[in-house]
């Protein structure tokens, strides 16, 4: 039985305290963080092992979650493609952008292990830091996801460029979903390699698409990923927003945790995922509410969710900036008191 | 038995030819609108019964969908609340933003009839011109979703500061829903009595929510809304975005049609409603692919809702202001000569 109430509920095994950590949770609504970000861009954090060791485990002594996870982000690894990949204030900006089949073919692949060493050195760096005090976890964005940021070129409301993208051109399209599952497959497996104990692939976007276009663009890529950094022991979690729309796609993916939105009900998340670890799902946003009102909805989350070995807690999306420490303080301990 | 396809189909009851009509058909896409818009601001245009006229029949004369939609936003019934509501280039503005339970004591209640005769008048005048060719269908914002936006002061990303109101506030949350229920149910009203004869509600921030605080939130005061506009003969619509993560919660809704976007499987919508019509689903962005590409998306979905009465042709959300016409074209084609 694994030592980590986290491994155990990853793998829906029996464990006593429902483990809690949440997205984002190195991140900007922590004073400690911010110190840190005052002195560096996020871009010079995201490749300085020390300073990724640092803010990773800040959230792990402030509030004892039970994991912690890789500080770095999901673009990180599209900077070697030839895209330029920065970070101005406000959403990332990817140059020049995906437009045309040939921009795919000249998309430059490189050695993971050499240009992305300091990702790996982070990693060991903060297993060292961590003790085993908590498991790590190692993430990526999935291929379908990728490919909106380097279609639209950063962000975007509506993603029409990433759409008449794959309707225009859709062997371009799977040409280049093979290739950043490759990518990402064999960079997760590096990271394993290199000590993180749990892996979750970000599906950010997947939530845009209707459910027989997320079979087709997105779901085959993320198999592809999950079947490549597949390791003994190592559970393997699908972040994807809208999740209700596509939880009947869901039931047979090759992973052992789905982490949900605050939209999509536990019950029936549950009841529709029936071998899987559910992972969510509290409202970032109610972290803005009164104390008593975020306690009370996170208990509602855990008497639902009592009796499932497979069950962690979370936010159903990242934690927001101005979020309150004080809230963030007593969802946990919320969580850690709870008795199942 | 109805003497429009459109009205028909919102009823489930028999008809030959499948009805389309888009949301936001009389807007920007079309030269013919951009043409009317360079000469007048779209407050201006919101408030000339004339030109809402010739705005509001202009898809109908290019396209030949199955119903009109009156030319108007959703944010007009707030601007006599005593909120300054402009739309300057981009999302709207509203001042001051609610944020107190005190802001909504503030709130000036007003004679609709009189404030808003500029609709009603509009209204008549689009009757007239439309000789009953297609019928006319009047619409207004959720009470949730015109709080959405008298709290956030316009639009916004996660709507932080609504749910800070909500959660922070929930007696003067549900104040403040009663009191648009009840503005909204009577504009829509006098809406009919001045010559409607269809009704769509748009609940557009309502996916926002988790489904238990839909539960609270929006769908009573939905509810409401539909009560006090019930009228024989004239069939309401509730458009929700995400409709997949709340389907289970509209069943029994007192309304005869749900509009569902293109996250959600239309087989699905058509189990869990078993006794609505629904209209929807295409992806707006599907109109920027291949004109051939666009066809064969209109046809899955035809097919797929062959057998039912109670299905309209429409898009999961607005179209988008860069759509190409000639697909608008196509896709209306494709539906016209659709034999069920």
């Amino acid at each position: 039985m694994p030592e980590h109430n986290f491994i155990a509920a990853a793998f829906s095994q029996p464990h006593e305290t429902i483990p809690i950590w949440i997205m984002r949770q190195a991140g900007r609504y922590l004073p400690q963080y911010r110190e840190v970000r005052s002195r560096v861009s996020f871009l010079d954090l995201c490749h300085k092992p020390e300073l990724m060791t640092k803010v990773t485990l800040q959230p792990i002594d402030i509030f004892g979650f039970d994991a912690a996870i890789l500080f770095s982000d999901i673009l990180i690894p599209l900077a070697h493609l030839g895209i330029s990949v920065t970070f101005p204030n406000g959403p990332p900006k990817l140059e020049p952008p995906l437009r045309e089949p040939a921009d795919v073919d000249r998309l430059n692949l490189y050695d993971i292990a050499d240009k992305l060493s300091f990702v790996l050195e982070g990693i060991r760096r903060i297993r060292g830091a961590l003790y085993d005090r908590v498991p790590l976890i190692g993430f990526c964005g999935s291929p379908f996801t990728l490919l909106c940021y380097l279609v639209e070129g950063g962000g975007s409301k509506d993603f029409t460029e990433t759409k008449k993208f794959i309707y225009t051109y859709p062997d371009a399209a799977s040409r280049l979903l093979s290739l950043l599952a490759d990518l990402v497959g064999n960079y997760l497996k590096l990271q394993i390699n290199s000590g993180v104990q749990a892996l979750q692939l970000f599906d950010t976007w997947g939530g845009i698409l209707s459910p027989s276009d997320y079979s087709r663009y997105s779901l085959p890529y993320v198999q592809r990923v999950f079947e490549l950094c597949h390791t003994e022991g190592i559970p393997r979690t699908l972040y994807l927003g809208n999740t209700a729309c596509f939880l009947h796609l869901l039931a047979d993916l090759n992973c052992e945790v789905i982490s949900i939105d605050w939209r999509t009900e536990l019950t029936l998340a549950g009841r529709q995922l029936p071998t899987k670890a559910i992972q969510g799902n509290l409202d970032p946003n109610i972290l803005f509410a009164p104390t008593a009102t975020v306690i009370a909805a996170a208990r509602t989350i855990l008497e639902t969710m009592r009796d499932r070995d497979g069950f962690i807690f979370n936010l159903g999306h990242g934690i927001l900036p101005q979020t309150p420490i004080d809230n963030v303080r007593a969802l946990v301990e919320t969580v850690h008191t709870f008795r199942r």
